[in-house]
């Protein structure tokens, strides 16, 4: 039996912790505001930033996250898991099927362009082609979380692009996983792997599709029996509405639905999120049913800022220093490669849209570290890449939120901050 | 890094727990129903029993508790400080100082009878003066969070019994840190520790006193300066009232305030619960300017099932084959004299206020547990007595909520269940 005092010391990294994420983001809305609007810098860079003083000055010690790490992780992937829950939540089916052929369109040039920019930079600089290719599927990888973030700040939920990003970001997983599959069947030599890649990557895009279909046709069956279920303006309200029942119920169920998909996606190899995204998207077709929105809000509210703590914290800073130069390139072409790419895809819907589906998409976050550690692991990619790659996926994270902000507000004007 | 797969493992074990924990209560509904309300069987107990299940079958390996264990008791703690919190945020200063002269009473006759019941017992039995001491100061604890449950699933947070008894678990845990400390060290010998004793007793009090009169102060000084902030039924309602502001930032000011308190409560030696309910009276004085109450409550639907599945699942059965007479008459006597202890202290209110308080302090709890463990580690208290202390905590704690759920209604009529 853990006793009170290692409760006590779980209770001062989280108080610690929640000040910390509490501050900086007070921070980045002031300096936002001092600045007029020019430059905005939303709540959750200032997050990762405060994760990354946490994770490279002393307070590590201090908060003893050698032992406690682990449970901070786990709530800040609980975190984003409830995040894009949430997301889900706003997401009505129907409205994803307009943007689907868009969604795809960005997905696909998305991997295309990003995936051969990493692989072409690598060649150039006289890496081994195994290890180039790594770095090509690591630059595939989109981190919708951070964009979640943004868009759910803004209250942009129903925004197309929003809608365009979410789908594209749910298709580019299930092709990221593809490409990782078929790199580390190449790296590992022979055509033996290639069976084995069809069979994952089949089971994954079944997996998506089983609950697209199946949230697709309870959309269509309950559309019939009644009115549409949710209409855009509904979608965002953050009251619960009358007459709605069994809210408490529909919490355990949403609970159950959410924690269960993100299990299952990442057991056919996906990231939780996107199962969590799934869920989220099929409850919302139950929304007259079982409302609990504002309920997962409030324990967003709780559980988000971990996450982008957590993200923060994972970064070493000192391992930058000898690759800084080309960590920096790499960054550079991951963010072009994926802004031309998703730009392009969308390039129908207008310049501004496109610039802010391009803005949206370029963030690597922690999927590019995971495909990256795969290739470490497998002695394939060297510790140095390693960095570079960390190096990019956070960069690209940090610089995504300013600028989606300010294409949005470019758009849609000042939209109120909603505040975690 | 942590994978995926270790996210995975742990996002399964969640969603076990969370269908178990709802699977259980809705059980517990059910038997309540068939007997037509003559028995009652709050989903609390179902979830305890739950949990136990889980800790004594193949369920514990199978879910990975050895490795994960940690997490889930973590998220139990959380759950049970915000149970606590919330507890706090429905107990107006105003209200708890009306019951403080009851409470009091309740509970220095809710220490000193268990204690010598507990002792004599032991003495009676043989057992060395030292051992029988220990288990006097186990039988002193109340555990309110279980308590605490069943008031907030009636919704009887407004009553006046419910505030003397969470009034008198807080005075109570203050005595009960001096009863054990005192015992500590008469056990170990030698007048040394008198001095020891009274300076850890003392800040604790200090602590307590410091924050009851910061909460009275600040009720005094905003109270003059508008109207009562708080009245009765507004205390209940669970809908945010209009004309609130900053409600996001009230949270995070709430859990500061919450896990800070916490925090200091374990430092001082008293149980985080104290510092989460003195927390939540004091943020109570603040409800018109930062209101967050609905968020804390729906924060809670998450974490605490987590609480009570975790006490069940620390319950070994295997222990207690050899004890289990033994252990039975020490649940009876624990009953019998806290229920007289307790009852006699409110005595005033009636007879049927008398029973619900002394049915609603008896619960042992996580409490009498780490005070059995003290003496254990000290090579003061054998593991046979080990045993029967915790069979003690956990029966008396799952007897008080059917008993407590029935006086209540014998009281208050039907008052209508809210379900985590």
């Amino acid at each position: 039996m853990a006793g009170e005092e290692e409760i006590g010391t779980i209770l001062f990294g989280l108080l610690v912790l929640i000040i910390m994420a509490k501050v900086a983001g007070l921070l980045c809305e002031w300096a936002t505001r001092a600045s007029n609007g020019k430059v905005v810098i939303p709540s959750v860079v200032g997050e990762i930033v405060a994760g990354m003083v946490i994770g490279n000055t002393v307070l590590k010690e201090f908060l003893d996250l050698t032992d406690n790490g682990e449970i901070f992780y786990v709530l800040g992937q609980l975190g984003v898991i409830f995040l894009l829950f949430a997301v889900g939540l706003e997401t009505p089916y129907s409205e994803l099927r307009k943007v689907g052929k868009t969604a795809f369109y960005v997905a696909i040039l998305g991997v295309i362009i990003p995936f051969f920019g990493g692989l072409a930079l690598f060649m150039a600089l006289n890496y081994g082609m195994n290890e180039a290719l790594f770095v090509g599927a690591a630059m595939v990888a989109t981190s919708v979380g951070i964009t979640a973030r943004v868009i759910k700040d803004m209250k942009l939920m129903g925004a197309k692009e929003s809608r365009v990003i979410i789908g594209a970001a749910v298709i580019d997983d299930v092709m990221g996983l593809i490409v990782l599959s078929m790199v580390v069947g190449v790296a590992e030599g022979g055509s033996g792997g290639l069976i084995e890649t069809l069979i994952v990557a089949s089971e994954a895009v079944l997996f998506v599709l089983a609950i697209i279909f199946l949230g697709g046709y309870i959309s269509k069956v309950r559309g019939k029996r009644k009115k549409p279920v949710v209409e855009m303006g509904e979608a965002c309200a953050p009251t619960t509405p009358e007459g709605r029942t069994m809210s408490t119920s529909a919490m355990s169920i949403a609970l159950i639905l959410c924690l269960g998909l993100s299990y299952f996606a990442i057991y056919f190899g996906l990231a939780g999120i996107v199962g969590a995204f799934l869920a989220g998207m099929l409850f919302a077709e139950f929304r007259d049913k079982f409302f609990c929105q504002d309920k997962i809000e409030a324990i967003n509210e709780f559980f988000v800022p971990f996450f982008f703590l957590s993200v923060g914290m994972e970064v070493n800073i000192a391992d930058f220093g000898s690759v800084l130069v080309l960590a920096i390139v790499l960054t550079i072409v991951a963010i072009v490669t994926k802004f031309i790419g998703c730009g392009l895809g969308a390039i129908k819907m207008g310049g501004k849209s496109a610039k802010i589906i391009g803005s949206g998409m370029f963030p690597r976050g922690e999927v590019a570290m995971i495909v990256a550690w795969i290739g470490l692991d497998a002695g394939i990619v060297e510790g140095e890449v390693f960095s570079m790659v960390v190096f990019m996926a956070i960069a690209t994270t940090l610089a995504s939120p300013p600028l989606l902000s300010y294409y949005f507000k470019k758009k849609y004007g000042n939209t109120k901050e909603m505040k975690f």
